[in-house]
């Protein structure tokens, strides 16, 4: 089987991350194929960068070499319902995963993020997913995508902190990272805490794993059927008139 | 007061039946200027051309012609929140604008709408805006957005026995057109139903004008900051590190 | 046009502050007739005041002046379903407007107003116009609404503590003011905490300009009909049987 | 124990009913005193007549014939919060008492009432008391207030009818009957429908009971505090100032 | 009339407690059989307790007594749905009760339970009730059940200074003492917090005897029928096959 | 990796179906260990037989036969926040298995389950999951549960029907089979009603295996934490004191 998982920014070093994190649980026979879309922003730290980068998920969904599933590696689930449009093999959010996950291992948990600034997208999308009740807060560093690739110490240290609260203040009884880049922390955070502590990517990748094993796709029927046939025009050209396979 | 007005799609005969509705109940001293992007899905009735069609409404937006205000004309509001990161000035998005209005009106009220497949679009976004005991359904039509221009009289026929059911079957007390290419229909709608029928178009024209005269901005502290400066790659390069202003 | 501004309370040095904030705001061509009942509370600081102004308030409205719409100047938005049934005329309550005015401008903000025991109340309000979401937090003051005639200069200094708790440990992103005589004190306060500052009396202003320059009405076919026609008796008769216009 | 049942509209006749269902199942050493206000509608049948029999409600509760416990018999139980806060002594709504008690009883269950205008105003109610899970439907008659006194052979007609489509339709495993004139007609339909039909006086009067018995009075520190101490002009004046015992 | 009060734990002393505090407040034609069941655990502080009492809770629930109702006196309100499946007569939960009550009496009311581990059980139940926006905190203590019977005085003291804290903190209004076992600390309580202090036990009693007078039975049609005929093996053999009644 | 898969149930072919429907689309690696437990009904159509089938549920996982994780094979999931706490392996529902997997693959779904008197208590476990907005319907059949052993043919025949108005009238894009004894069904209705039919044993092995995988345990540290130690009585005493593991 094989899995693309799309890192929707352009930063390589962090998809080598997220390949890293996605092949360390992967089953022996998952082939895991991490990618970087060819546009887009080099980290996703607000609605601008987020809307923007699906352009590039988009792409890398219809390009899709030969992959059984498809993993969004980003903690916003970027494009994740057009991209169910465009394709009928699966199509895993890390933050859909890692919510769905921490829900059958404790009983409510936080998320710990980056930038202050993007905390009311994080739980508008933990309420779209109906998972309002079990998060009981979503905590932010003050340290952007980018600032845990160059000093990873110091991210360490941040995820630490706010881990702590989240245990002690929020009484969060596990803990989810919400940022595709902090998964290297994960292991080390859940043996400091004593709480699970759960990535994004490896649960997207396991859920991939295990809707390709039923032999499922996604349902055709209504919301996500192919894109209507039309043109694009202009930049995104490309993007018009071929989307629905025979 | 100028008002720019863009309509996500590249059809420009609906962007010129827009401006029209914009300009038929805005106040004399209010000049519209409404436009296309360079780029993108000539109409929207996808996930996928939704998500699209953002990266138009974001480069209308930041290249801003001097307006004072904009409006997202298109009913599930592309890039709203993306909007108000990248200027200051007041965004309104037509679907906001209309449910906010249509609850000053009625006590309850349905949504018409294009395609089923975007029912849920819809509901998710009426949801979004806290509307969800007031909106009593969202009706669809088997047409999409270009057959409402190429045949505008079918249109009026499928609105008007959808309307018709949503007064009797919904007791919908107010009836909320939900697409931008509907604008021409709501009084005719309107004196056949016996109801408020609402365009989103004018209603955000005029939400627009008030908080222009108002001298408001949108807030800048927290979630709607600029975004973070920083490289955008390959086709989206354009979009990258010039956008905090001074 | 002619809006009535309806204060719900009797005191008149309050009237004549609401009047300044509804013209300041105004259109040249809008005529602001802002008003008291003739009996009444002096101020609504609970539900029973609150209830009992609502007396006052329907009078003014059957009685419309020849106004083309109303405002309803009260933070509780006192009477404002039963002023709907009343008149086909556009009716607008300062709580409501303020609230969707503050949802284009800012992800989450925070109510600030007076004394304590009408928290709930406001809780209450915010819930029922679907703003829960948005609204992070209700804040009040040991002031009474007269007090804030009375002493402004304390006034200022409370709403200016509360603001910057709100701003600072609620992480609200505007402030709406939660009573009608705050309204002086917005433009100063917006400056000092630098997030919007929304008084409802100019909201709902500029809501019923747009809703009469569009030539809207409220919907007269279930909730909002005309009441049914019936005898009053006692000290209430002349509230009967002549309601229903021809 | 005295309990003070108070009809808050102004016709006789509907109260001789509703004493009668209050001390068809009081315990024998309850007094009912059951009244109707001094001034206000006859009948209550739109949010217009339901604000202005608040006047007459609040009236009843401050001169409290030496009352344990007030119940307001009108299904949108008008006044409530207030009426809590003019006395200490328990105040119990009959449309609260009903679906409190039929949560009890089944495990959804569907309101039948009056006019279909009133559908949304019973909705709100059903919704503040936390009840939208539970109440699966609101049904309405052609039939006001009044008629089911001058036709009570139709009323019990229209109740059947009604009652059944919701056993049927709605799957509801008891009626709570939604108008406090209905009283008479419980255990007709009762044994007809084969389900708990639930009269929201008997109801209130039986929970009132229970509290006094209890020896509980309502919470004063806070939302429900005495009202403060203040001035009441023109018509209201006598509603002012005396309203805080010692 | 006669009720039968089940203390789903096997704790003699606590199961008398619970007896006095029923009898303190019946009346005085009221019976109250107070039980413990013949099997269980000897308090109930987890899912895994609370789970497992139900065997006893059913077994006295089939073997009535001739009660004319029942009680179900731990706050979890144990086996609460499947005891009104296997009788007709009503069968009120002493969590139900308090929080319908506490409704009555204030806006806003906090619990206060034992362990922190329950915090998670008792919030999703208080939303099953639907009263999920009235309760403002579930505050625990470090003690466990038996614990209150062993040093009153210490119970007393930690539920006094959680008790402060509701009030004070929390802004509740009224007290739920979240234990069958506290309810001797109720009075007490009660006076020095200043605020309805609300004993599930005796709710609960008071309610089934409003019930009972009313002639009120379980709904039968639909959800609470009686069980399925059928066989069950093993130690549970006896609760098979005669649970349908002629 | 071996997985022990609880059939709540006593009936010895339904967990020979729910085995084979187990060992399907388990990984060859996995070993499916399928019981039923010694006690308890021989089928689940009620809150009474769901609450007693808790007692062997809890035994086997008790008894945990080497398992490295658990899922209890009964779509009301029950007793699994106890289950959780007697052990840190991992345990899963079938249906909060089943739902979250459905949430990835369609935009809304119906469940389809046997006997109309489950209804409410599916959609209270649906809620619990926060997926109430997802499941537009949870239909029922007039079979119960060992009638589709019995009859499987007519067992078809209703669930096709059931789902082929799911699709229809529902506009349901998956189907989620409610009772672990319809796996056997799912691929033939899959083909038939041309949307994802989703067997809830299949997905909850599938969960087990990734978490496993993944070398997660549930969240010991509130909530979870093991079963307090103490004595149990009567029947029950085996399920006392050992619990806590060293």
């Amino acid at each position: 089987m094989k899995i693309k998982v799309i890192n929707p920014n352009t930063t390589l070093a962090m998809t080598k991350g997220i390949e890293h994190a996605a092949k360390s649980k992967a089953r022996p026979d998952t082939e895991i194929l991490a990618v970087s879309p060819k546009m887009g922003p080099i980290s996703i730290e607000s609605y601008y960068d987020e809307y923007l980068s699906i352009v590039g998920v988009l792409d890398e969904v219809k390009n899709d070499d030969g992959a059984d599933a498809f993993v969004i590696a980003c903690y916003g689930d970027p494009g994740l319902q057009a991209a169910r449009e465009v394709t009928d093999k699966p199509v895993i959010g890390i933050a859909e995963a890692s919510l769905y996950l921490a829900a059958t291992l404790s009983a409510r948990f936080s998320v710990v993020t980056v930038l202050p600034r993007i905390k009311t997208m994080i739980e508008e999308l933990v309420d779209s997913y109906g998972m309002a009740k079990r998060v009981v807060n979503v905590r932010t560093t003050p340290m952007c995508v980018i600032d845990f690739e160059r000093d990873p110490e110091q991210g360490m240290k941040l995820l630490r902190e706010e881990g702590k609260r989240a245990v002690e203040e929020d009484d969060a009884e596990a803990i989810l990272l919400g940022c595709a880049g902090m998964a290297e922390f994960a292991d080390s955070l859940e043996k400091e805490l004593g709480v699970p502590v759960i990535d994004g990517v490896v649960a997207a990748v396991k859920m991939a794993e295990s809707i390709v094993d039923m032999g499922k796709k996604t349902s055709k029927t209504k919301t996500y059927k192919y894109p209507e046939k039309k043109e694009y025009v202009g930049e995104l050209k490309k993007f018009g008139s071929t989307t629905v396979p025979n």
